[in-house]
């Protein structure tokens, strides 16, 4: 079994191993508040031409998002998500459960368009019941998106226009972001994203760490006491260099966007086998996650050998899969990938 | 100003006050424990034919739905409601400030469909990612809806009957029930919603009470310990017998349904006027909300005379409105009203 | 049965009722923006002489304290409370539920001491692990207290200072304020608490009104979209000018004071009857509370005519009891208690 | 400067760190459902005697915590606490923010008395107000406690029959487990917990391992959907093999035991010094803290070449600190500080 499912399925680059036994003995204080930690924090900032930022360490996305819109939400405010984004389906209602509503927005291609979200804040305050109504916020986006598409500069713009005007803060999840910069048209980049959101994640788990998310914070208000809230939300880990040593390897000579760059060379490969093969998509995703539209006939053979994510049935021939690649996947299984394919699809 | 924007505009019914006059210098225990309250869950008990339900009294809408919810969910569960439902859109995100989510399913009329509800806890159970996902654990109602339709007595059965199958609780909000049982067709009685429901409502404060909403609980599970979460939720109202005096006035010999028949045929009669006058509605609704389309030329004159509540533009030139009759409605505004609808529109 | 055991067993001052029966049928807007509230605010506004202060009106205690605490507290912080404060004990962990800590200290005769409440914060900032700890941002005091007793112009100005060194959110509940304004030696008037708290309540339910609090806020930050939380957590009353009608009547020409006095008047009587039979109190209350310590076998004859509410077992042969007077409470009540304690403890 | 501060100042036992190299191109799905993590399970079945037990794996210690109340409590219930209990002072509010009140005891030596728990039950059940207070429904206990003490079976086994009698879960936070079941005197084994509790968790962040807790759950309710809710509270790793594979590599034949056995060798030598040398304990600790209490005098002379953690000032003259041995401490640093601390206190 070859598995494609997900960008999670290995434990990390050989070089975090490494860099994790160097240290091992090493004695340190907890909670992030070591060297290690330190390092990783100047190398972040330094990369993202923010050096007043503060950066804090996170184990896992989830854990992230909540703990971020926790502190930029007031009780009776919400956040604005496309209806696809991974807080508003995928995390079993955390922010739900940190008492904020997730106003979620229908999108198509995973992406908010500032339009929308300017109308939605125009209607409500506009809105003579509007008290009766959750306050929007905040702005969550993920980037790349759960469908693999990548906003662009111009659009991430307008968006923080947007925020700007209804004072909304504006927070990106970048749980695969290296494999959104390195990705084909990208027009995004650290300093840009640093300057633009109030605070935003720099993914480690699906990127080649064994777990961890940075969170940059631009906000004033964000940054203040949030170590507090980390700690409340159970993310502070006891053994903060982990992190640090982690976030430090990946970034300090460029491992993270060489990683990403082999994940998307490998994802074209196979996207343009698709393409070949007159597969159509459900998205066309310049990034890791490629979600093809697969007569439903192929899938049990090609599941023998296989793993991949099931999407959703689009109609009673056809099933939308997602195949990842990611830091761990080996141009081998890609090949064999692409031939069984071809032997598979040329049949029909 | 004559006002037709809601049915709250008014204190209560002349006799309510008498009776609150006479009761006022008994001395009583606190919190609905009084004889007054013992009396009234009484007569509800028996009203509902359900001598075994457990009857609580709460001052408003919000705070019934708030709490009721909150008995029923465990932490990682929602609850499934009509996208226009009144906790999905106008409580100010109570239920989430709970820690759950509201699910809101896409609806015409205001109506959950058996068939939808069904489909959604089947795809969520069926997922393999379920465990990431809010679980659908109630059902919210509301009856009449927010636009003034009814379910019927087999939409319910057919509603229970998908509750069954998935374990949901099947909540019914009845902030308009009196308006809901007079209505010209309508089905449902209060021994068929007690039979059906795990829970339900019966208003006061659009229905003639200065204020005061009667949850009716079948499920043993949600009258456990219910006044605790009552107290805990700020619902606890000290001189709860106010409730109790109210609710048996209204109940003890029919006035509740008197003054809800009353509120109807003003309703139907007004709604008669409007499709004689061919003008449309947002929706078909035989309840004491009516929902017409006018056309935005006659508004500024109506405004003039009469206050009703703004609902949305439909197209440029016309905007869908609501005018509520109530128990407090005289016969002859209705009539003044009709009269000038007929000299603005025929102009048209 | 003549009940002592709280001050609120009656609706009720008959000038509130007719004045409900006077403008039952004025048609208003819902949600407290009527003009009945809007002349309440303005009295309220004058009478502590704070032109800029905002006033919002809920149906009860725990609700305005869930509500102001809600507003005030970050999600990491806690309030401070005497341990015997209202909502430390008996709220049914309200506050818990809004996800903040009641940080309970332990204190003699309810009042918290601006010593302790500065050591503690001095503590917290101090320790290394503060992060790991919740921290304190509001003060939470009732006044009169649980137990009756007051504070003093001195002491408030005394927390204050605290607050202001600590940046804590000062609060006090007032839901027996009236009660406290008209005791011997008291200090405190309107003017002195709308400078010196950050919001406090002026309670209605307890002092003669049928139920409300109207809540006095000073700070910006809690003003700000206060009415969103009030509808959140389910205390925004659809006829919200049942509020303001009440506290208008009360407030306009000084009917408040005037049923405080009396009340006060009455229970220096019992309070005088309990001092010459020799009984020892809990606590020295100048209030309408008082604590006696009785003999055990004089509860049982005591019992049969008055209720009253019981404390605690002092020690194998004495319980501590809680008689309260009220605007109600009638002088020919208190003669025949004051005769048979008389006949009951000479007997012993 | 040597480090005794904490046990948790390194990263693991260099077998976990091997064990993660050899595995960690293995493909596995995601989210603990891997066949490492399987087979840890397994193996903490075997050993705590308990085949039905359900086993999950978490990051951190107050993730667990936290998890596992929520899932315990409902929305008006409480946890009972020793007022040092980890969640009643260094959880940042967790459990409060989770909705639920910490009702804390107080406590000697940081242990609960099953006659506390059972008179605070029974007092609250008797209030004629217990609605109004927080309804006790479970117990945390720490073992070993905050400061080093541990539970005899005796009383554990009381603890389970007061449960039992007023219907608590008893949860027991096992952070430092083996340095407990190692100690000179300890009475505990894993099947004894298992059979007495209903959750407690086998703590590997400070025993040896990178991170990580397991819950190990015998309660039928609290099993029910607990994975739900480890994903709403952001504690579900991705990668969770590395949970299963540090579990495993550390119990599969003894490691985790054998490391806390040397860690109590070298405790008990530090003590044994302490003793030699007159010093008094805040507590007598069998475990890997010991909390001596030292002359001012020679504290920053210590600290010069030794870290460990400031407890609190004794009296003006004296101060407790808190000394942690752990899996990595050194016989040769426990000899050293030992000689220094001869030195430094035979001078007084």
């Amino acid at each position: 079994m070859i598995r494609f499912n997900s960008d999670y399925l290995e434990g990390a680059h050989p070089r975090i191993l490494e860099r994790l036994m160097e240290t091992n003995l090493a004695q340190t204080p907890g909670y992030g508040e070591d060297r290690f930690c330190e390092q990783a924090r100047s190398t972040i900032r330094r990369l993202c031409d923010a050096p007043e930022a503060d950066v804090q360490f996170l184990v896992g996305g989830t854990q992230a998002n909540l703990t971020v819109l926790a502190a930029a939400l007031l009780p009776y405010q919400g956040v604005i998500s496309a209806d696809s984004g991974h807080i508003a389906v995928h995390e079993t209602g955390a922010i739900e459960a940190t008492g904020h509503k997730v106003i979620a927005l229908p999108c198509r291609d995973g992406k908010l368009e500032a339009g929308q979200v300017s109308e939605y804040c125009r209607k409500h305050f506009a809105d003579e019941s509007h008290e009766h109504m959750v306050m929007p916020a905040a702005v969550y986006l993920s980037c790349p998106t759960e469908v693999g598409t990548l906003y662009s500069r111009e659009e991430l713009s307008q968006l923080r226009a947007v925020c700007d005007r209804w004072n909304l803060t504006l927070y990106l999840d970048g749980a695969r972001l290296g494999y959104g910069l390195a990705a084909p048209g990208n027009t995004l980049d650290l300093p840009f994203l640093a300057r633009t959101c109030d605070a935003f994640t720099i993914g480690g788990t699906k990127q080649g760490m064994l777990f961890g998310e940075a969170v940059v914070i631009r906000s004033e208000r964000l940054k203040q006491n949030f170590r507090y809230l980390i700690k409340q939300k159970g993310g502070m880990l006891a053994k903060g260099r982990l992190l640090g040593i982690q976030f430090e390897e990946m970034l300090k000579d460029g491992l993270y966007m060489e990683l990403s760059r082999q994940a998307i060379v490998l994802a074209m490969q196979l996207k343009a086998a698709f393409i070949d093969l007159k597969v159509p998509f459900l998205v066309d995703s310049p990034t890791n996650q490629q979600f093809p539209i697969l007569p439903n006939v192929v899938l049990p053979m090609l599941r023998d050998k296989y793993s991949y994510a099931t999407i959703e049935a689009v109609d009673e021939a056809h099933t939308c899969v997602r195949f990842c690649t990611s830091w761990a996947t080996r141009q081998m299984d890609v090949d064999r990938l692409i031939a069984d394919l071809h032997v598979l699809l040329r049949k029909q």
